[in-house]
């Protein structure tokens, strides 16, 4: 009996050392599992709001040999910081609110949530993705954590970047606004979200959190006044699981920026059966 | 005895999960610790090579409360890919390496160790990081792991963004480069690196991997020809533990790009005094 209670002692202690040699190991949990990368390149193709004048462009200052005998390269870019894969600041909409470069490091990191509205979606260019969408799935799915990064996917992603079926519109300018068509947030959601909820993020696949059809962007406005921050475009939204993924996005660190390009990267666990 | 065995499993067995609730949630891991952010935001003081045409700008395109009676602010900027804290991407140096947007995202995370040569590069700014810095971190500190990312604290962060102190010119133009005076690593320790180590990323606190007056840039030439990254003005190192924190880097994804933009964060775990 005794060897036996040794023996039970010295396994399960074993065991627990085994499955975690170090707990405060960041590489090592991330070695269990895979990264997804959320983000769409910067490149001629970048979607932007029809009414901007300038999209992502990107000069040659150097390519190929050098004198010196070795290969060189390097260029130079400009963008507007509202297109492709991107963050909007808190200031985007909300005066007073945190500029680019003021939001803390750990809001920008977070498990996330996935709400596949893409069925509905997919049939309504103009869905609003509603407050029973997201009280639907927490009957599924238990309620909503705190600190989480809510990852609304809509289908809109597998359009990207096609102006026609991802904006609903391939024309340029400002007559060419009123003619967007693509999901977002309802309000009212945005706003049940605020008030019963305690998110870091809400990002979504398509160009604006605020559906083609908002005059007023009220979603914008009621999630960035709490400093709650909006990722737009957002890439890759069929890979994730609906909830056990851990989101870090980065947005570029501009001074004073109302949000900016941003690389956004899910890490998922390795499926027990691969 | 069979009730001391049966309570002696129990405990073990308790301890084993109370400590680690969840050991597959990165968010409860870090929850444990403090991100620091190791960027400098880019603005109008961001410094850039003294020959560069153009440096970071920032345009406003809106600011202010709308007809619509809510606040909006917008902006574009342009800007080198190769200023402020920033990734090179091994196509910078090396022809037919990864472009930016083909680094697989496990590359741009992992657990960094800190050199610190800073007593003697601050009393000569053409200082070189040796091999023997190297071994001898090494003899103190155990080998450098596979995969990790090595930082090179030479103290010169203290003096960004003043461009004299910094790069030792305060010149601008093609005349002013040969003036460049600021450390770098050695090419010799960078192939014994390469040759010995496997290591994901040099970092450093200067504006370049070669100390300010190379004139073949043969650090980038080694290291960026096998896929190893080189981060460049990398911010508050002074901050960071010699082993045990780990670094999330994740560069503006340009499409073909020779590096850009980084915004790069370190979490560490809290001090056990504090």
């Amino acid at each position: 009996m005794k060897t036996f209670c040794i023996l039970l002692l010295v396994t399960s202690l074993l065991s627990c050392t085994l499955k975690k040699s170090d707990p405060m190991n960041p590489a090592e949990l991330f070695s269990k599992g895979t990264w997804i990368d959320l983000t769409y390149a910067f490149s001629d193709s970048t979607l932007y709001w029809p009414n901007n004048k300038i999209s992502f462009h990107l000069d040659t200052l150097s390519f190929g040999e050098t004198p010196g005998g070795f290969f060189y390269s390097s260029y130079q870019f400009c963008a507007p910081e509202h297109g492709g894969t991107h963050l909007d600041a808190p200031i985007h909409f909300a005066a007073n609110r945190w500029t680019c470069e003021q939001i803390p490091v750990d809001k920008l990191n977070g498990m996330a949530i996935v709400i596949d509205v893409s069925e509905k979606a997919l049939k309504n260019r103009d869905y609003l993705v509603s407050t029973a969408d997201l009280t639907n799935w927490e009957d599924k799915n238990g309620k909503i954590a705190d600190d989480a990064i809510v990852l609304l996917h809509t289908g809109y992603g597998a359009f990207y970047p096609d102006p026609l079926t991802y904006f609903g519109t391939d024309e340029h300018g400002q007559e060419a606004v009123p003619k967007l068509h693509f999901p977002g947030l309802d309000p009212e959601a945005a706003a049940w979200l605020v008030k019963n909820r305690k998110v870091k993020a809400v990002g979504l696949d398509t160009p604006s959190i605020d559906y083609g059809q908002s005059k007023d962007f009220k979603s914008h406005q009621v999630l960035l006044d709490k400093n709650i921050l909006v990722f737009e475009n957002v890439a890759n939204l069929k890979n994730l699981p609906v909830t056990g993924s851990f989101v870090m996005a980065l947005p570029m660190k501009i001074s004073g920026g109302s949000g900016g390009p941003l690389r956004i990267v899910a890490w998922v666990k390795k499926d027990i059966k691969s």
